[in-house]
């Protein structure tokens, strides 16, 4: 039997998140329906789904069934897409466009993407504790919000939003902008391997280390790969402005290495997280590849 | 044994609220420093703990031993404030002061303010979810985050506060308004009640029943005096400036009702709050006495 592509896997699960996504969503038609519509559109109006795709990716790899991924893939979209109404606001970002259309507080009001926001994180720790969502067994639910909390708050994504924002136009060292990344971005997309590793029991010590690792390397490769592509990349492709972080001042990969070094250290963090694998053997093969595309995309 | 009165009993258990947040809130020395400078600020910048006092008190009622309920009464805490500080945001009631100081907004900056109600809101989950808070049943951890998450959300605070945006300079109907208030406050004080009955296994379907009517009874009750405060107390007192309401052109129950039939309702929902306590016998006397306490306080 022939595996799928890479590429209709990507597909077959973007399809998958975003019917899981509708079914949490309240109803727009449901009040308070301004606020449910502007939770919708933001969440559902496109994006890479990269976040849920590690999370089944890697539940996949140790063997826990789809269905209970669901939950989980959904509340790390949820956050995700919660973060990105409130890095857009005008007191941070102040970004009008993401992902082709108006950014949420310029569709609506700012006060709705703030409480849309708001009510997406709390929408993900709902889910999450769900007797109907995730895996059964409760000390696994209970392992799984504290670790996508930790990754949320002050040691991880809203930590890193804060240093980015007392960071611009400044020059960091290359060790202050690891540490900013890793908060901003990495802590989340390693908290997407983490929660589906603990939908499975049985796990070596090994295998979970390798985990550990994998989750922490490419999502540090993944901002730089983000930087590159604000420099290098197409707005059209993209879907959103190019070129942003240099106008904003902001402290990037590309901006403190040189665009090649950037590309190469996204490429040797790929490496190492499929090296972190090998313990896995061949069920990894499939984490191996989005390593690869993670760092080669174009959008 | 003399009973210790309720004003006591609301400093003891302020103060061993305040303690308990001090030590889940990240230190300010702490990196990022301005961040967990702001959310303790925030949070431990005073403030009548009420959501905490209806923790313990009804713990207390049911026999939970006090350590267990810290937790809880943290995160709600926390909850409470990270709403403040988003209310009070420019784009929501632009408000320059609480609680005799500027707002976190005007303290720091707007950036920093509603990353710190972010942050504040997902540490309530953090703590929560942790193996050394609240109740050690993992079920029953589970089931309180998932009351205070629905509290929160849309169905909840959330909403609320977007309904409380929608319906300023309209007039509402009596209905309207209490059902804006009941998500607005009244949610997240039932919860309060409802996730310290939580703790407790044993509950007879009669207790819980009662319980859950006297959260949302005084839930009520606790806004509707919030609204008379507004009209007929004094700024010095409260802290907070009086008329506020008005000016914002709010939906009000004095507004709405008149004063004097405002009060009347108020009172109304205290003794239908203590009515629902009557299974518990003399176990309830302090939750009756926090019923009077609310509708009776003075800021």
């Amino acid at each position: 039997m022939n595996e799928p592509p890479l590429t209709r896997l990507i597909e077959d699960y973007r399809l998958r998140v975003e019917n899981a996504l509708d079914r949490y969503l309240p109803a727009a038609t449901e009040p308070p329906e301004r606020l449910h519509a502007a939770m919708r559109d933001a969440v559902l109006g496109g994006g890479k789904r990269v976040r849920p795709l590690q999370v089944y990716l890697t539940g996949e790899s140790v063997g826990v069934e789809l269905s209970v991924l669901d939950g989980l893939a959904c509340a790390v979209e949820m956050i995700h897409a919660y973060s990105l109404i409130h890095d857009d606001l005008p007191a941070m970002d102040d970004d009008d466009f993401r992902r082709g259309k108006p950014t949420l507080h310029r569709a609506y009001d700012e006060a709705t993407a703030i409480l849309a926001g708001d009510a997406l994180q709390v929408l993900a720790f709902s889910v999450l504790s769900r007797p109907d969502s995730g895996p059964r067994d409760p000390e696994s639910k209970l392992a799984i919000i504290q670790c996508l909390a930790n990754a949320s708050g002050t040691s991880g994504m809203a930590g890193g939003q804060v240093v980015d924002i007392e960071a611009t136009g400044k020059v960091l060292s290359l060790p202050e902008l690891e540490q900013m990344h890793l908060l901003k971005t990495g802590r989340l997309i390693q908290a997407c391997v983490k929660i589906a590793a603990l939908c499975c029991s049985g796990l070596s010590a090994e295998v979970s280390q390798g985990l550990e690792r994998y989750g922490r390397d490419i999502g540090l490769a993944f901002q730089i790969k983000d930087d590159i592509l604000d420099v290098v990349g197409d707005s059209q492709t993209m879907g959103k402005t190019a070129g942003v972080d240099q106008a904003l001042e902001k402290a990037t990969y590309p901006g403190l290495l040189g665009l090649e070094s950037a590309e190469s250290k996204a490429a040797d963090l790929a490496r190492s997280a499929c090296a972190a694998l090998e313990p896995m053997g061949s069920k990894a093969d499939r984490l191996k590849e989005l390593a690869e595309y993670i760092v080669s995309r174009q959008r």
